[in-house]
């Protein structure tokens, strides 16, 4: 029998990847959402998340996909009503937040899943087997895309709390920390904010263990979503957001990418486990950059 | 027997602080020094830690007191030597650094301690103690003080990982995580940049729970190091940086303030409970207002 689940925010990423992977699923179905402009047929479709909690009791899980400022007020409102949260990522506007939101799961006996959809990408597992006994030399990430077609007119991505360009880095930094054996931490780093924008639009980060970052949202046509690690056995790469990856230059076969439907699974895992699964690696990065690095003023940006 | 201690940063809070807390204790002796330039007389000094370190296997406990941003080179080196480490706050440039001293100290079985000496201070033991049970209405801290009197010449504070008014600030929070019988996150910040720096010189930060704060550091005079916080039993206040605690407006008696003093006692703790003392809280506020604050243009500093 599967799981009803409410989807809270119903907008591009709920449309691309949620509703799919849920609908794919023989864990879970849909049976309710929560948006202020958003619906799908034939669910039940609510404006506040207070008054879809007391209506539908039956439903056990909730999962968070709208932006993440607004975010922690939902999933404290879910968790108090004793339902299991998953979130989309970056899982909140802050650190202190999420760290709140794991303390309550846990005093309730609560699943938190903050979910990092890179990690699930088919190359990542085997990536991180591979170099797990290996010299690690040199890192690079180079990860641009074009805000204009990932983000089209989503201004909050601008705003603060918003992360800007660390809105796809942090996809890139969920892998990173996930393949590499030992952990690194930021060095050096410049941010470039528009003129006009409260969050950076493009990023140079320098980490211990000769890693470093290159982030840029104002890539026209294909993304670039690659990284390198180079190992005194040859060089590993990952190429398509972790969807494809080749070891000294040869493809390495891999399962079919099904990001999302792995989210969704491992959030029924984590339930029948009794377990949370909160790792803010990929956010203390971001934390650490806008605290350490270095402001540079770009040309003003509108979509 | 008092154990040796070798102390690494010989500058203004050396000085100020730890080389009279260590020498009025009876659990310590200062051993060696390590700084490029400052020495302590009839104390062996070294200009490198690794000289320090492979000179004077007697020495367990390294206490470091320089800047944060070279602060991790030399706790990396002293763990991996086997000694015991004290921090002086804030422990790191980074909360990933941090993290990755714990897990290094924690694989070794020795003691890393992130100290807060604000946290030591006489009026904030009782003031959690008092605020325990107590319905909180609002907080405000106010936290100012003259940069040029506390920090002279120091220009690091004004580099990118120098935290600018949040090195002062951090105390404040530090003594907001402990006496708050619940966790808040920040919810929106202004940053005040002085045109010619890289870290801010003032910020008013609002967190959940009614709570804000306002840190400046072009305050002329004595110091504001205030903390407020009303109650339906009416307002504590924590005044001279948690050195004296009022309650409805009566003085609270207290014990001599003796933060540093506390901070050892503590690490002799620490190592003979053979645990580590790592409470990055009051760091997380920091990363989350870089992260989430809106910048403001200031005029330019200098000293």
């Amino acid at each position: 029998m599967s799981t009803p689940v409410a989807l809270v925010g119903i907008g591009k990423i709920a449309e691309d990847q949620h509703l799919p992977a849920i609908a794919s699923s023989d864990d879970w179905h849909l049976a309710a959402t929560v948006s202020r402009s958003g619906s799908v047929p034939d669910v039940e479709g609510f404006t506040g998340i207070e008054e879809m909690l007391a209506t539908r009791p039956d439903i056990p899980v909730i999962s968070l996909c709208l932006p993440p400022a607004p975010r922690f007020a939902y999933a404290q409102a879910a968790l108090e009503a004793g339902r299991h949260v998953m979130l989309e990522k970056p899982p909140g506007a802050t650190l202190a937040e999420v760290h709140t939101l794991a303390a309550m799961a846990r005093e309730r006996g609560l699943t938190l899943f903050a979910s990092w959809h890179s990690r699930a990408a088919c190359g990542v597992a085997p990536a991180r087997e591979w170099l797990a006994d290996k010299r690690i030399t040199r890192v690079h990430i180079d990860w641009q895309e074009d805000v204009r077609e990932w983000h089209p007119g989503q201004d909050w991505v601008f705003e603060p709390g918003g992360m800007g360009v660390f809105d796809p880095g942090i996809n890139a930094l969920s892998i990173l920390t996930e393949i590499l054996p030992h952990p690194v931490h930021l060095t050096a780093a410049t941010l470039d904010f528009p003129a006009n924008r409260a969050t950076p639009i493009a990023a140079n980060l320098r980490f211990t263990g000769n890693t470093t970052a290159h982030f840029n949202w104002l890539q026209e046509g294909p993304p670039t979503w690659d990284i390198d690690v180079e190992t005194s056995e040859g060089t590993l790469h990952l190429g398509k957001g972790g969807s494809t990856l080749s070891i000294g230059g040869a493809d390495h076969p891999l399962p079919r990418n099904t990001e999302y439907a792995g989210l969704y699974a491992r959030m029924a895992e984590c339930i029948a486990l009794g377990i949370s699964d909160v790792d803010l690696a990929p956010m203390v990065h971001v934390a650490d950059a806008f605290t350490l690095g270095q402001r540079v003023e770009a040309a003003e940006f509108s979509f």
